[in-house]
């Protein structure tokens, strides 16, 4: 089984938008709590993989809003790496209300492994390491990414 | 055929982030600056659709990041209204750098048409209409656009 | 003496311009999570405040950035309310950086105080007691703001 | 006399807050593009500054907000250099509503000069030659202005 994290944030005002709820461009930033959190829990700051010489560049995002959320909510990003993709490095979310326990919005990011001169790499030997330690499947161990 | 709106825009230093590059979540920004200027170039602002009780909220949101784009860079916000599409009303955008005449990201809203009780709604006629007069379904064929 | 309340922030990749460092407009959503975390420790969220119709819009701002803050610093927001003005309601606001204990910024923010209408009033009676009930300063019961 | 810049915006959905008016914070991305505007109306990106190796990291930041804006605003951003600060380069910015020609905002931003490295410098001459030519000259030798 691949585990997820959890992480807790809180709606800002300046999160929200005229509607009453948060705008839908900020939800990306909560996407990006959700997986340096997911790094952190690793032992891996993506802070300390960058400074391994390794930048991990958004390719593609998506988001699907379920249930609008208002300022103030607290929130459940829940973030998992996804082990099945091979072209990238792939993040899933789930966004919960915590007082409700409804899912409020679900997505994903793709990331690319660029080097500091920005040209696309293979993800490192330390990297894919660390992402085959942390999915937790037997099947992982086989994959040699 | 369905005939898309172009508007310029210029990446800010408060878009870029530490990698150098335009932060993946203002991508989103901009998507809104290109809707928001198709409908005005149909002679109906958004605004103008609030004020008469029809809110469109995003649903859903996606965004291939193909080309990085960075401070200063003047973009092309190409947005198309994407008629196909019966369950919400969708909009595709092509992010175009001015310079060199690169495709820098592409992707798509989907918005709910929602009353100001914040119930999902048929889009009203008014709307729809709209969408079908600028858009290239049979009637629009006169229209030489 | 009028005690400070002291939260903490993480900054995030989307917080970050490409100098490398945390751009400075969004010091003012830090100064909100600020402000809205020392209204919640007095018991009250801002939110409450707002669902009594009381609105409390910036009327002025400032920040002082003194030291920069870069990727994935841990920081800590120092607030407190200053009863000293009585033209608005206003906090003053420093920010540190966990790890080195610098002062990074400080600033301050006056509020207004708006009806639902949008009319600026006096601050009712349960707000003004609530600011001076957590000032803590003996001279504050004097000062019938 | 010192000449000053204008420039337009329109208030994105993005930038207001569930007040319904624009957050903020997110005045300092309009003060952002008025002074990048004035420095490109001077013939001079700030972009070109930045690859002459001197960067203008902000160090203090000022706003006052006098009428609220709203949702498809259309604001004018006016921008002026103050000659009479010497500890660092200083722009004043009003942000004026297009329509009804009222103060919005008023404020200014203080700024260093910083070499790659993070060090504070003097400004080069070119950057000086270029502030000093563009706010007023003959005056400007007196430094009355």
């Amino acid at each position: 089984m691949n585990p997820s994290h959890r992480t807790s944030i809180r709606v800002l005002y300046g999160d929200t938008d005229k509607m009453g709820f948060a705008y839908y461009g900020n939800y990306m930033r909560w996407f990006e709590i959700g997986r340096s959190q997911l790094f952190r829990s690793w032992g891996f700051s993506y802070k300390s993989i960058e400074e391994k010489g390794v930048f991990l560049p958004v390719s593609e995002a998506f988001c699907k809003y379920v249930t609008p959320v208002k300022y103030d909510d607290q929130l459940i990003v829940e973030t998992r790496f996804d082990p099945s993709v091979k072209a990238g490095i792939k993040f899933d979310y789930r966004i919960f209300s915590m007082e409700k326990e409804v899912l409020c919005a679900s997505g994903y990011t793709l990331h690319a492994c660029m080097n500091p001169e920005g040209r696309v790499i293979r993800p490192p030997r330390f990297l894919s390491q660390l992402l085959r330690e942390h999915t937790g499947s037997p099947s992982d161990k086989k994959e040699g990414s």
